[in-house]
């Protein structure tokens, strides 16, 4: 057994290596140079290397390898077999392998898995591939203070991430090497989970526009003769942003029914969901925080109702009809209630859905236990489903009813953003009739159908 | 002295028993299984285990304790008695603790500590119990990345730390073993710090919304035969929310200025609080947030009254009965200068409110220095309480004289939810005038009174 | 080597020593008796030390030194001299440095080193010199649960760590003892990055409400003799917001293109930009976190417009005016088309803003990668103030070319604020040329102009 603390003494020393003299190379070298390093580079025509730091040593390959015992491999992974010959000089260095490449999958093992099984007695160490060269060049900024790094070896972790903290960096240790994978596909992602979600978004907002577009503005235009398109900007995107956040609310808590009741079929929760459950289960948070997003729109659009000028135009309007007609206007209890009902139930279930936005940002949701993460997610999500769901039939109110709303046989946009919701909401209650939720909940303490005959001898108090 | 390095090899190898074929013990070895661990589960009946995971052998307690070198205990804490007979087999070994309790202080000490005194050479480790058994199955998901360990050897933590690591979990160390009680009743905390303050805010609504009711819905429809009752709605609850949103936040900051005032007369800083100040104090962030939600609400409530049904409806009568009596309406600039700053310093004092609840994020106020964090949390908070106590004074304006108002002899609510913000701040504008200012930061520089003379032969420029 | 091991055990035992009897060190031995410690206290005078908290002994200096290995140093930096004499007890001893200062700099180097030079055979910590005498006499609460730590011996900082986590605090590994400098100036800093953001943003709102002031308030008055004063509350406020709210966007997002330009020009991104630039880049974040709040305040302003009374009252008034004149109004649908777009981009530009605003809080921007938070800072940036610039454009309307807004020959405020954004988003525009794009992506991955030539020889391919 190599003796730890000595092998981290050992790698700790203020020299340092670098192959590789791109971009990546230079922007680390200098950076290592300003925090005190000594850095050699290792160039294959140590003669020919312009550009490198100054006071950067350049040396050949072996003579590097030779001179450090920690080692920046810089070198984009076709230019690997190069090492092969150094394998004698790297034994028991620590190599830290910092390429990326450019698309997901392009070789059957991560790089750095690759880089190991070249030089099997060199301890590879993932890391600080998540970084820009400009972020590597300059030091630490917000967005990149987090270094992630892998390797089989603890000690060899340690001197890297003795190295990260020097620079400025914090690093986080990601386990063993199998996760570089992982690491090598973090640089290339962008938003991987909030592409369904994000396309549903899409999909929704450009149907609903286009439908509601066709069945008021072009059918007041065709009908009547009149034109409304001023409408598109203010009153139909405020049609629009709130039927899209509705639906994707519900979109949010409906995999969740799903499931249960897949678990009640089954009669347990050992079983996998299929895949695309598990798929969907996965963006709740995403479709949550979109729909989250169009609510807010919609309050601002709302909000500014009595600042547009055909408002403004039109409450004037109607006054002086009033008077130039000599009319009263009856004031109607009944109406003021209805008004009023349907506001607060918007207000009180926007405030709710602001509070699950904020729950699920992440030094938030980190701070919850488990118990209080389900009680705000689950409880009070379907309290603001049910409140928003509420005060868009009090939007419809009598309406529902009335025939000449069905514009060329077509219902209005808020009838079609209810059925979902509904849906989820009466198998949501169903789910908690007393003698549903007591199966549900034995499923998931670990019961399983059928296991009780089985088992019968068996002692199940035991385990937990 | 054990060899850490050593320690760490062994219990780090890939084979893994879980004692417990419970739900826990299932979850848990079904996930360890797909990290790639091979699974032993220990159990009293091997021959009538079902229902456990492909690819887990299972073994009798005895055996299983001997082929592996780490082992999760997921049973219950009646029954850790079986591990007694087995302790000879768990020397040295690395014992993890998943148990919970049903309800807090349910047994005298903490089960990973009733744990270890039964196998005391055994290196007990509390952890992964605050994941639930559907994430201990299907891995970490956005409020559960995080998993608690305690324990009193170092390396055994490290041993446990890296299998959570390899399950996707990141682990915190909380320290020694005797932080288990605490890691024991986190899962079964909902919000423990939030009571006081719920309870506080659910009962401060109710009664202003009572009062109010009858005050106003109630007195209209008994002296005047007037159904107002639609008020309720809208206009009652953006009564109470301000009222409850002020009365909150200086209850706020009155804790604060309490303690300035019993250091004061105490003389000292060393002294311990009463408790009901320090429990007071310790959930002033929930009592700011609570706060900050009910000016949130009275916010939208205000931005909504343009388009209300009634107000819309009055707003046209008011211009019809002008025109129709062919009156005047003069335009009075102070009521503009009234009206306009009452709107003002509400926006201004909800800005910085807002900016408050901002910097009481976690990963905010964990970026601010002390000092910064005390700028914001003190400065501007008392800040904004002027603001907003401004604000609700300007909203009275001169009615505060109108006799008319003060329906069975009750004053508007307004005035009574300003009496305890304009005490607060008396009091707090009582404790930075130089004098007192001067006396109170001597205290907290450890000042302490009767100490000069007593000491007055110490050198007490030596100390900090 | 010594034995980490060993050296760790031997270190973590319950006994700790604190030298300095003042405020620091009598609120941290409170604290280390409350968690189990057997606390000593070293002083000169072992026989005159009133105050001190129950339960603690009090040595003189070299039997305190003696008698643990892990000694707190709540001294004063002046009075370190004391510890040399006692060099000979304190080696291998692991010392923690407390100590703050009055101000940055007043030292040539840090306490910590200072201490070391002064004992170099001991193991100096720096560590809990971020907490205040209050917290560390109480325990964590939420500003300050982090401690940072920093030293050059990893096993010390093991010590101190363990300590740490004993109180209830989660410490921090800075580095080596070098970056003590750093955490001794920590606690004096009071938002550093924000001053410049800060300055620029009082300087403009005093610069925009006094030119306002005079061209639209003193003109009216002068001009006119109309006291239309009452306009500052909101008019003029809402006026200066989103004036100085633009501004300070585009100067967040001039730096960059500023560099862009500089990088072209230059041929390379290995030189370092002009300091004032660095400075600059550095608080862009600052620089649109300010401005996301004025833009709020700009929001808030608006929406609140219909309640005020002025806007109320000359809204009867017009109506009243339309019928007593017989006069008809008619419904112009350009002019609902402009209101409306004026509207809708604002509320999509303040949208993005907020998520920009949202995406900069340290827990969001931690998740992503650097390609995402480039994505958003910079794509979503740039979207941003092209649909804010938009948004001014189209409130100017067709004013622009009316002469009559010319008061006193100054142009209004909103042109003004349009100059540098229009300019920022023109040369941004420029960047994205294809062939200006093609020539800064070369130079950021690395290409310098001259290189081509000079490196003929050289193989590039083998290199990131």
């Amino acid at each position: 057994v190599f003796n730890s603390q000595y092998f981290v003494e050992l790698h700790c020393e203020k020299r340092v290596c670098v192959f590789g003299t791109g971009d990546m190379g230079r922007s680390l070298g200098l950076r290592l140079l300003q925090a005190g390093y000594s850095v050699m580079f290792g160039s294959r025509r140590p003669q020919s290397c312009n550009f490198l730091p100054n006071g950067a040593q350049v040396l050949s390959h072996a003579e590097a390898a030779q001179a450090a015992h920690l080692i920046f491999i810089a070198v984009q992974r076709e230019h690997y077999d190069f090492l092969v010959p150094l394998a004698y000089h790297l034994k028991g260095k620590v190599l830290v392998d910092l390429s990326n490449n450019l698309k997901k999958n392009q070789y059957p093992e991560a790089n750095a898995e690759y880089l190991q099984s070249l030089v099997p007695e060199a301890e590879v160490v993932k890391g600080f591939n998540t970084l820009s060269a400009w972020a590597l060049q300059n030091g630490p900024s917000d967005a990149n203070r987090q270094v992630y790094i892998c390797g089989d070896r603890a000690e060899a972790k340690q001197v890297v991430l003795a190295v990260a903290t020097k620079l400025g960096f914090s690093a986080l240790d990601r386990g063993s090497l199998s996760a570089s994978r992982e690491l090598e596909d973090f640089p290339l992602q962008l938003f991987p989970l909030w592409r369904l979600p994000m396309r549903i978004a899409v999909g929704l907002t450009a149907f609903f526009f286009f439908y509601l577009l066709i069945r008021e503005i072009l059918y007041a235009y065709i009908t009547q003769g009149k034109d409304i398109s001023f409408r598109i900007m203010v009153s139909l995107a405020n049609r629009v942003c709130p039927i899209v956040s509705l639906i994707m609310l519900a979109l949010c808590y409906l995999p969740g029914v799903l499931a249960s009741f897949l678990q009640l079929y089954r009669g347990t929760k050992y079983r996998r969901f299929p895949d695309w459950l598990d798929r969907w289960m996965l963006c709740r948070k995403q479709l949550g925080l979109l729909a989250l997003g169009f609510a807010c729109l919609h309050v601002l659009y709302t909000l500014i109702i009595p600042i547009r000028y055909y408002v403004r135009f039109w409450a004037t309007e109607r006054t002086v009809t009033q008077i130039r007609q000599n009319g009263t206007n009856e004031f109607i209890t009944s109406r003021a209630w209805h008004s009023d009902s349907y506001l607060s139930f918007g207000i009180l279930g926007f405030g709710l859905y602001v509070l699950l936005g904020i729950t699920s940002l992440p030094s938030v949701s980190n701070a919850l236990s488990w118990r209080e993460f389900s009680f705000v997610q689950s409880k009070l999500g379907h309290l603001t489903l049910l409140l928003c769901t509420i005060h868009t039939y009090l939007y419809g109110g009598k309406r529902f009813l009335s025939a000449s709303l069905y514009n060329w046989y077509t219902p209005p946009g808020y009838m079609l953003c209810l059925v979902l919701p509904s849906v989820v909401l009466l198998l949501k209650l169903l789910l908690v009739t007393p003698c549903v939720d007591r199966n549900i909940t034995r499923i998931r303490q670990g019961w399983e159908k059928g296991a009780d005959q089985r088992n019968s001898k068996n002692n199940k108090t035991l385990v937990l």
